[in-house]
């Protein structure tokens, strides 16, 4: 039988059925009150999930696209920033920023470990950084930072703190105000639950503010821009906007705020500690240190002789689980396990039993069962 | 009874509803050999489509994301570039390109004419441009260009030749390859048939080349590393693409395929030709001149007294088909009425009557069924 494959990836993740047909609805123009109505609600539901009253912006664009908007629009050339890095996507932030002519200090942390502010509060002492870019959860790893813990280091500096969120949102908790974050970026693709496509940026009055500083060049990121057509009496795009996937996510969000914003959270992090649990049941060790375990995604190192790329393979193409490799140099030594969005523990229960088999199947003694136990336990 | 409405704009336009149930299919992971497979077929796809041998990079982005990587790979600030302009669209490639530090000369046409090969020869002999955009099908006016003779005259002169097909492409002939054409930007939501959010660019390999030497900043944008992603032997994106999107545009462009390029080209220009027919046997006047009238958008003078949001409105609300007022400063005096994609002859007869409907309610003198008539005489 070729049933579909459970998607337990760190994004796309699977999008509930309800989402895919708001997706599917028959095409509306995006200048008429329908659209006005739809976007209107959508601007509402994302303040509730970034936890906001700052504007929420939405591009069409992926997550990749939200983090240039958030280096071109609050910088200009020459400016000093901090880029904290914890794996790929801090990189990602660093060569965005740098080509963009930022100078940037990467504060880079060993894979697997979140940044200290220890850490941050020396380099503070070094420089005037005009803004700080911080990953909420770094996917490539399955660490974390304690944003609530950077923000306190920060307040009051008179640095732009912007903090890459995209695997995070609605996944992790995050307080937008009240930890003091000025832009947080996200995309659609992940604990959000719809398609990839669109990417949100809250933006506080003091990042508005300086975006009107900015000389990096821009046009289609224009925070400005959008604003400016976000807040006409019939709330608009500058620019055609992405209609299908706009209803998609607005129809997730009022999922996520119907379960509970908190009731989401806990479920993520009961996922999370099932899943670790079962893997230290398996005899194999968490990639993550202790303390910077994401909620969101379990990193996973293989044991001396078996290719992560591998177990990746079988629980796909035999047991029907998609998982995530290692990235770059963590490529056949790590596997990723993604319990982000719309996944329940009977999704994690079938992931285990799969990783398992998978296991078994390489040669790699574990006792059948001993994972789904050990998951059980904590669900 | 609240039936859904007939959506006859110039983008986002009406989508089949096969190409709607691709685009909610369940998720799939991007580092799969299923979307290999699929990002493999869209690209083969796509060169059909736009005529060429050349790669067609798909970003997730609307179209003015499109023109603006067109802008940021393919020049350096102070790079001297002719922009004609016949209205709304040619007016925004000149803003991105000024905001990136470009030397903008204007070669600007009062609104509904196309610009003439005279025009661009005279401008040519004044300065050494290093590159021409040119809007194929300008949606504010309903007029367009020929882009085939503006190819003939700037052949051989080393002037890369940009060419906004946002609204035409897979409804008004387009040769790049045969025509010249260095970089196309199209969209998914126009003649396409698909969702807005994806844009694609065909690139010529002299373009490429002149990208390798480009020093606008960019990292979204930049070709080169789509490129590389792209000649992967499992084809790949360099960051997450708009999975459900490239589904729906695959299954779009097969339709497209399917139906035959030349047919979807001869079925656009009858619809076209109707539309013209009625809206002369109605009294009226089409606003864009002769001989540069779209096929994919007809744009309707307003009588004196009688106001184009009215009829709009009208339109819209009693008798459930949309049609697109004026832009700007033709906002009231103009209507237009697209006709591209996944348009039928029933369609536009609806479309039509509707107009006949909503004229007589303003208290314009019209023979109901004229238009109508007019309109069967040529389909």
């Amino acid at each position: 039988m070729k049933k579909e494959k459970l998607l337990m990836t760190p994004g796309p993740t699977m999008v509930p059925h309800e989402v895919l047909m708001a997706e599917a609805a028959p095409m509306i123009h995006h200048r008429t009150p329908e659209y006005s109505d739809l976007f209107t609600q959508l601007n509402k539901n994302l303040q509730i999930v970034f936890q906001t009253k700052n504007s929420v912006l939405t591009y069409p664009a992926v997550g990749t696209g939200g983090l240039e908007a958030a280096v071109v629009n609050f910088f200009s050339p020459g400016d000093q920033v901090l880029v904290t890095s914890i794996g790929v996507f801090g990189e990602r932030v660093a060569t965005i920023a740098k080509a963009f002519g930022l100078k940037v200090d990467k504060l880079a942390m060993p894979l697997g470990k979140a940044v200290t502010t220890e850490l941050i509060e020396e380099r503070l002492k070094t420089k005037n950084y005009r803004g700080i870019f911080v990953t909420h959860n770094e996917t490539s790893t399955g660490a974390f930072n304690n944003i609530k813990a950077i923000g306190e280091v920060i307040k009051d500096k008179n640095i732009l703190f912007i903090v890459d969120a995209v695997s995070s949102l609605g996944g992790l908790e995050l307080k937008t105000d009240e930890w003091g974050i000025d832009v947080v970026v996200t995309a659609s693709q992940k604990a959000l639950m719809a398609s990839p496509g669109l990417t949100f940026l809250s933006i506080s009055d003091r990042a508005f503010e300086i975006a009107k500083t900015s000389k990096c060049p821009k046009f289609y990121w224009d925070v400005l821009k959008a604003k400016a057509a976000m807040e006409k009496p019939s709330p608009q795009n500058p620019y055609t906007p992405a209609v299908s996937l706009i209803r998609g996510v607005n129809k997730a969000l009022e999922l996520i705020i119907e379960e509970g914003l908190q009731e989401v959270f806990e479920r993520h992090s009961r996922l999370a500690e099932a899943t670790r649990h079962a893997v230290e049941a398996l005899g194999l060790k968490l990639f993550a240190t202790e303390g910077a375990r994401s909620d969101v995604i379990t990193s996973i190192k293989m044991p001396e002789g078996i290719d992560g790329e591998g177990i990746k393979k079988i629980m796909s193409e035999k047991h029907g689980v998609i998982i995530a490799g290692g990235q770059q140099d963590l490529k056949g030594k790590i596997i990723r396990i993604g319990h982000m969005g719309y996944v329940d523990e009977g999704d994690l229960i079938k992931t285990i039993a799969a990783l398992e088999k998978a296991l078994l199947e390489v040669g790699y003694t574990v006792t059948l069962g001993a994972g789904v136990t050990a998951a059980r336990e904590r669900l």
